[in-house]
């Protein structure tokens, strides 16, 4: 069994996730959060909340998922997101162009509806599902439709989050100081209706992203936080190792902006991306920051940096960094007819201001973070477990009663009540037996579990068991509080 | 100016909320939050996280929007979530049946269809477009319709979250401990396609939810936490003072159980919605619980009781308590062909478990909160502001340096970093003279502003200045934090 059908099974019975409306047969590509699952997304969402809003003193707006179409007009999703299909001419099922033939032989494509066909009936591929002859390759649209309104004016469920923020932006700005640099980010659910959804959370047809849009002046392309980092080295797959097939290489922040790879601030956002991954557990041997090809870099962009991370399901993108210039806000402002530019006060001019996009998504992380922390059984451990890291994991603490009698089941629920008043969120449970409860613990990835036993009734201490290692340390209930933060803070997942 | 409008006009500048793509003009029904409203929103979230999950102890999960027919025709949404509707036979344009008779004459609807025909025939009643003749009513559905995947497989984008609640009870239900009883909520958007939407964030398309299901054994409908808070009075429109158009009344929560309003359940739910939004600063004078007529509850429902409140939008629901029995889980049973009863271990046997659901709203809540909190200018404050609790305030503190020089700017923002670090939410801004920030700190509502001044680079201390009064003390940066948290606690906002 690969790790990733593993990890799905484990999903299931430990909250993690599981299909959405499961009693009704998977629909591909939903899937619903379980109650363990959800903190930890919730958690990833507050840690990029931290490190991508609060510490920076950026902005953070939620806008609308449900789009009038002239939005996504001025954006190009409307004529250019898409993917190739091919309609069967018998039985009318419609499949991935570029799947099918991918299913026959060797192919990679090169984006073009014409070669997909010539492939097809070159080689004479035929429907997956009844073998009948199937169309010419076509270009079908990746939103969700629907309509508002009793006269049912087309709009779409939001491909990305950004848009709503490029459209916003005129307001943001003049009501947030009227200057540049200004960041805004969102945190929220997009949609791509998917022809055939694979690979689990991978590729959903509904899924959370968080996106940052840092608007410049193009003249001014420097980032006031570059100077502390650009000594800091972070994992990148240049063009010219793509080129040979050589391996990813440590890179300063400077020297990515001295090759041209990206400036100042894209460079600056991939090493705050690289600390967040790695804060987050992901295996830093195992993931890179890919600098797409020019043939692969959208028309007005001047720079796409991926983030890849290797896995069971293949590589996967997790983040995806564009210097967009200004065309998201130039086009808005074509099609809306209003004024989109802004008097910077840096070069005493009206400009269209540029943006740089950080775009990563909350679920593949998810994935990736399963796969990266998973933990075979193994000495003292009759359980597969996982190894989260204390700011991610489901719960900072698990609270336990050595019995419920005896008045520990009071005493218990009392210190995980006044834990979690403390800003420390706690799991209490008593059912089960304390090895049992254990065991349970590792299995969530929870780091630390507090026991309270006879002792704590005598002396007000109770002990707290390391998930890594197993091993105890005794503590008192009034240190109890700082001590997690401090561990959590640290790290620290062995008593040694 | 009503203040609903005075309201929706300071939104727009102080960035509470805005239309969305508001460059392309509005879409009814659609708004975005901005920097400063998100915050609220997620403060208004995160408090009741905690009040109604983690205090608890209950569990959250997270599912998905788009939502297959078949789950929707179980819950009844597909066949029966609808409003009436007329056309015109000339224009074509369609309009709100029920809403065109009252904006012609007094009308209260009693939810049959020929009722409103019959008056628009009586009393002639044309389109409001063009003056021409309209159809009978007929029911118009009011979910947004979408396709899934390549073949338009039908779906729907939630029109509340509480479905995903009840179509996952069997696999979390199995997942933490198989035993009555449990509880799940969760926050998420959910989706009308309103006719013609009025008043606001009080009547959006897309809207935030906060719903809580309790899942029991009906011959148990105990709760744990009853006994702690039976005492409690809240105010209640009772059916009788509905009847003689009477005053609501303060009643404890045991007798609202005695007159059987609700079970002990839900009575211990309404304690706690109280206690919810009185912290949140809505005006208990201004707010009651209605017991909804019999008429008005649904037939498998053994009691709905709602949270009014008065605004100058008139009468807003922001909260619908309802005891739903099994009617929910069996009909998904019923649809999905899965077994859906549980084994109780109270009872020994096999039931379908009963439902209460708590079911709150963000944005309307957002709405009140503003309206509540809204002060006029006054002597001492040149400004309108607004009196938001500490708990729910955007911000927790504002830091401001007196001036940008002298090494005072940058002692200011490392001061908000660090407050930022110990879980303080701080607003840092150096623009203007310190009398217009502090006017721009009231303006948002943030309850506290610190000043870092040329005595901080002497004796390390700060001024903090108490929002409702202005007035000032000054405090030591070492024990700030403390102090700011203990302050936020007490909700103490003036130094007097």
């Amino acid at each position: 069994m690969e790790l990733h059908e593993r990890i799905y099974e484990l999903a299931l019975t430990r909250s993690f996730f599981y299909p959405s409306n499961e009693i009704y047969g998977q629909v591909s590509g939903f899937y619903d959060y379980g109650p363990t699952g959800w903190q930890i997304k919730r958690r990833l969402q507050a840690l990029w909340r931290r490190m991508f809003i609060q510490e920076e003193g950026f902005l953070e707006v939620e806008c609308s998922i449900v789009t009038p179409e002239i939005v996504l007009k001025a954006s190009g999703h409307v004529a250019e997101f898409t993917d190739p299909v091919v309609e069967c001419e018998k039985c009318h099922t419609k499949v991935r162009a570029d799947h099918l033939v991918e299913s026959k032989m060797e192919f990679k494509w090169d984006g073009k509806l014409e070669t997909i066909t010539a492939k097809i009936r070159d080689n004479d591929i035929k429907c997956p599902s009844c073998g009948g002859r199937v169309s010419d390759a076509f270009a079908s649209n990746l939103m969700f439709r629907t309509g508002i309104g009793a006269n049912q004016e087309v709009a779409y469920l939001r491909p990305e989050t950004a848009q709503g923020i490029f459209t916003s932006f005129p307001r943001v700005f003049r009501n947030h100081g009227a200057k540049l640099p200004l960041a805004v980010g969102q945190i929220g659910r997009s949609f791509r209706n998917e022809i055939s959804p694979r690979r689990g959370l991978v590729r959903m047809r509904e899924f959370t992203q968080m996106e940052l849009e840092y608007f410049f002046n193009p003249k001014v392309p420097t980032m006031e936080g570059f100077e502390a980092v650009k000594g800091k080295k972070i994992r990148v797959l240049t063009r010219e190792r793509q080129e040979d097939n050589g391996a990813p290489e440590w890179i300063s922040a400077e020297e990515i902006v001295r090759r041209g790879i990206a400036n100042e601030i894209m460079a600056y956002f991939l090493v705050k991306e690289w600390d967040y991954y790695t804060i987050a557990g992901l295996n830093p041997e195992a993931m890179w920051f890919r600098h797409l090809r020019e043939n692969e870099t959208p028309h007005y962009s001047e720079s796409n940096v991926d983030l890849e991370v290797e896995t069971s399901h293949g590589m996967v993108e997790i983040a995806g960094n564009a210097y967009r210039t200004d065309y998201d806000l130039g086009r808005h402002g074509e099609l809306s007819k209003k004024e989109i530019s802004v008097f910077s006060e840096e070069t005493k001019e009206k400009i269209v201001p540029h943006v740089v996009e950080v775009s990563m998504g909350v679920d593949r992380l998810f994935f990736c973070m399963l796969e990266h922390s998973f933990r075979e059984k193994s000495e003292g451990k009759d359980w597969e477990w996982f190894d989260f890291a204390p700011s991610v994991a489901p719960y900072d603490v698990c609270v336990f009663p050595l019995m419920k009698k005896d008045g520990l089941k009071e005493k218990a629920s009392g210190i995980a009540a006044s834990m979690r008043e403390a800003g420390v969120e706690a799991l209490y449970s008593e059912s089960g037996s304390i090895g049992r409860r254990y065991a349970k613990a590792d299995e969530i990835g929870c780091p630390y579990a507090i026991t309270i036993d006879y002792q704590t009734l005598e002396d007000n201490s109770v002990t707290i068991r390391f998930r890594n290692d197993g091993t105890q340390e005794r503590v008192a209930v009034e240190k109890l509080v700082e001590k997690i933060k401090k561990l959590k803070k640290e790290g620290k997942l062995v008593l040694g």
